[in-house]
């Protein structure tokens, strides 16, 4: 085993990857919500002034990837990859959304916790020397879902309150080789990625699509369980345990499993899906989810805040639900995964 | 720029990682083409036992999977991550197929370049030090592609002779840190992986969903162009350029646009999808295509043939085709994707 390879599926890096640059667009619901004055841009118009519902998540794509890319003051061409996906089926947000930008490319499919799996590769691919930048981005589009999984929204079906609401957004990241630097292109980075543990499929046997909070926090359970044994550490370790869009049903479930496995976290815990809308006024049931979700809260919630150093360590872990129409309908049942990064404040000395 | 880094999308690896074992498992028809005698197995009920077209295929990657850790001697405990995908929505073949095996896993999605898309990031992960093991797989299936992207099979429909036949195969490797030895587990490595190139989304606005080849084509063209560009060689570097399924008609396009750039790659070129049905008996008409199509040529007969030196370094390159039946319907072209991985003979001296 590598020095770098810790236990069973974390990674502590030598020269931990800067996160040089974050960007995040989001729709009109989300900049109604608490966290409206975070986000870099609001779009009002829920088609982004295209013809279909994809066309509008790629052009979010498009828009947040351009965004990052400004904000970074790097070139285009300074840029060597480009890490990303989406829920949508064969990836054609990201696919029709990115072409025009003409990044070599790694399509990238984790359900929600993309954003987290994503940065894991993007990082591991910096940090190993193959490229001094890399873009990585997640999104996704409460229409383009509903369209994907679920009905027609001219239907108007009732959700149950276990349900969460798919966020209309987008985040994007540049990691980007620590060479020592404390500024490139005159920016202070906003965060290093001090480490990562890969998340394996988790499947309870869940088998209820409109709870996939559940079925998710399950997996965030393990992957939190394994960063700890692999790392020897508990939850003192971190200032923030965040996750990706488990909602009110599957938060409760991941801190009573936790409390049993004798780790208190509640003091340090949130959720980006919990966090993205008002639950009082937004009528989004158990929160907000989608790979949008944890990758647009991270871009403006979460990074700004370790960059002040008012989180110093945070783990980061995007949550994933593994279905897809075909596999429902077809009485399977509902697994899910969780990636984590390890984010610090980019001058902590570990 | 890193030393590792070439040009604009290449890499060469310092210690090229090794391919310690390949499996290859393919259904009834590829088991009566011209490779038959290759395939590690053979199945002969397209269900596998199964219920369900999706458990089919799922059951096949569990099986190719299994298959590949027994041929390479490791216990599966020393594997640390898994890297696949396939071609349905979702990537629900892949999570159901290797859910029981627990590995910390990243899901990819390139359509039908995965096998090069993931096994690029594999060799990036073990050459950078953090895994000393990875698998590798890809797994597609006719009747679960079919019923994905085309027609219910009863319907019997009508294809045009510019279309391919969706491999029913898995092929999976298992990648490794050179650690200099030559064996590991009593096992001469099959090749190892000198270098690769990603390819970016071409989009020539290609609208037929039944002529993929072409589309696929341009982009294969990029890749190898880009590859040619970033490493300073021609075709003469290469003793085979082996694309993952462009079929007749993308071969002609290929070639053709390849002597107008100035290279004749003719006499040293192969195409996956070619090779795995005769065109004269099997039906099929442009070829086999699919993910399963490129990663199981790769294992059961690329590979041997470059660890026993009939081929000393070979340009491996899957190509895929972007599109969803959403995509398709909504009247988008279909981009193309290649992704390049240079083979070389374990103990060739570059």
């Amino acid at each position: 085993m590598s020095e770098k390879q810790r236990g069973k599926a974390s990674i502590l890096f030598p020269e931990p990857p800067l996160v040089l640059a974050a960007a995040s667009v989001v729709g009109k619901k989300e900049g109604e919500g608490p966290l409206r004055e975070y986000f870099d841009r609001i779009e009002m118009d829920p088609m982004l002034g295209k013809k279909t519902w994809e066309e509008a998540e790629s052009e979010l794509q498009t828009r947040t990837t351009n965004l990052v890319i400004e904000k970074s003051g790097l070139k285009k061409e300074e840029i060597r990859y480009y890490f990303g996906g989406d829920l949508l089926a064969q990836l054609i947000a990201t696919s029709f959304g990115i072409m025009d930008l003409e990044f070599p490319m790694f399509g990238i499919y984790g359900a929600c916790s993309t954003m987290g799996e994503a940065m894991g590769l993007g990082s591991m691919v910096v940090e190993g020397g193959f490229a001094d930048h890399v873009i990585v981005t997640a999104s996704s589009h409460f229409a383009s879902a509903e369209k994907q999984f679920r009905f027609p929204l001219e239907y108007g079906n009732q959700r149950p309150y276990s349900a969460t609401w798919t966020v209309c957004g987008c985040g994007s990241v540049i990691l980007s080789k620590n060479k020592g630097q404390k500024r490139i292109g005159g920016k202070k980075p906003l965060a290093k990625v001090a480490g990562m543990t890969t998340g394996k499929i988790v499947d309870m046997q869940f088998k209820d699509s409109m709870n996939m909070g559940a079925a998710m926090a399950m997996a965030a359970l393990d992957t939190i369980l394994v960063n700890f044994r692999d790392l020897g550490v508990d939850e003192n370790y971190y200032d923030k345990i965040i996750t990706g869009d488990l909602g009110q049903v599957g938060k409760r479930l991941l801190l009573d499993y936790l409390v049993k496995a004798g780790h208190d976290i509640e003091s340090r815990y949130m959720d980006c899906g919990i966090e993205i809308f008002d639950e009082a006024t937004q009528d989004t049931h158990a929160g907000g989810s989608g790979c949008g979700c944890s990758a647009s809260v991270l871009c403006a919630y979460i990074l700004p805040k370790i960059r002040d150093g008012v989180w110093k360590r945070v783990l980061f872990l995007p949550t994933g639900a593994l279905l897809s129409t075909v596999s429902f309908n077809e009485g399977k049942s509902v697994p899910g995964i969780a990636h984590a990064v390890i984010l610090e404040k980019p001058d902590l000395q570990s």
